[in-house]
């Protein structure tokens, strides 16, 4: 492994990042964004009636924890999903200052429209082109350890102390 | 390959958005667009005196087209570099409606700092972690054939079909 298979590796995933652009255009109440928040929601369990067993409480900071995005804009989403009748919003009935969130049953079926027929088409297509399921495997646990080793490194600070030694070894050889 | 099995490629590449805020902070001058331009450059042979033979000429547009930006997005970011002394534009020798885009020896060492040392480091961490060459290799040729394949399926006409098969099913219901 070197710094250009590396490299190839990053470039793929920056390439990678048009892809929702390429899938089939949503209801056009619902950008990507969106529907990143009702598939979050589903993920972590705040489905309406479907497997009692799988259902859970899910807050809005649950759903931004797991997106990786900022609270306040997860908040705004998900009030302009609920205007919209794809979820809604309850009390919790045990802390009344904590809101819960549950997708209503249109959320719930658009979901499965667009998670469901949509992924399975694709999934059939990409078997025909030849990538098979270890080849997902592979993919799925190499950008995963790939975000582990990232997120563990802390190569700002690996940056600052090669570019303070660099200094430093600058500074030695004036003198 | 199912459903389920894309969902999870999808949702992991959509995870490894976050790999580039994980990465060492750039100069200040240097967002990550910037950065994405000045790699554009470098990789389709813009840079001014290293390797003469990979050397060539480099327009606006064929950075915008490789990034999947648009032109004037890439063409601000062009003249912001350009101020700060990372690349220089020219008139075209063939075109003078064209302009080329070339690194200066500044932008080259930026470049070389950023992708080669700390690509090297991150690469060493990664295969400590035990991603292997054929991880790599199985990752890009799998993300490349996603986005051919999705690329070449107009998914969103084959939803509106879909759609309009399902309206028509209802219609011939009613009657």
């Amino acid at each position: 492994m070197n710094g250009r298979s590396f490299k190839m590796l990053m470039d793929t995933l920056r390439r990678a990042r048009r892809i929702d652009g390429m899938m089939p255009q949503l209801p056009p109440d619902l950008t990507n964004g969106r529907t990143r928040v009702l598939d979050t929601l589903y993920e972590l369990g705040g489905y309406a009636k479907e497997d009692a067993s799988r259902r859970r409480a899910v807050r809005v900071s649950d759903i931004a924890d797991d997106m990786g995005a900022t609270r306040p804009g997860v908040t705004r989403m998900v009030c302009d999903l609920e205007r919209d009748g794809y979820l809604h919003k309850s009390a919790s009935p045990t802390d009344g200052r904590e809101v819960l969130v549950e997708l209503t049953e249109h959320g719930l079926a658009t979901h499965r429209v667009w998670y469901e027929e949509v992924y399975e088409y694709t999934a059939l297509l990409l078997g025909e082109a030849g990538v098979t399921e270890h080849d997902i495997e592979v993919t799925v646990r190499t950008v995963k350890r790939l975000l582990e080793v990232v997120g563990e490194a802390d190569l700002t600070r690996w940056q600052n102390e090669r570019l303070g030694r660099k200094a430093a070894a600058c500074g030695s050889a004036e003198e």
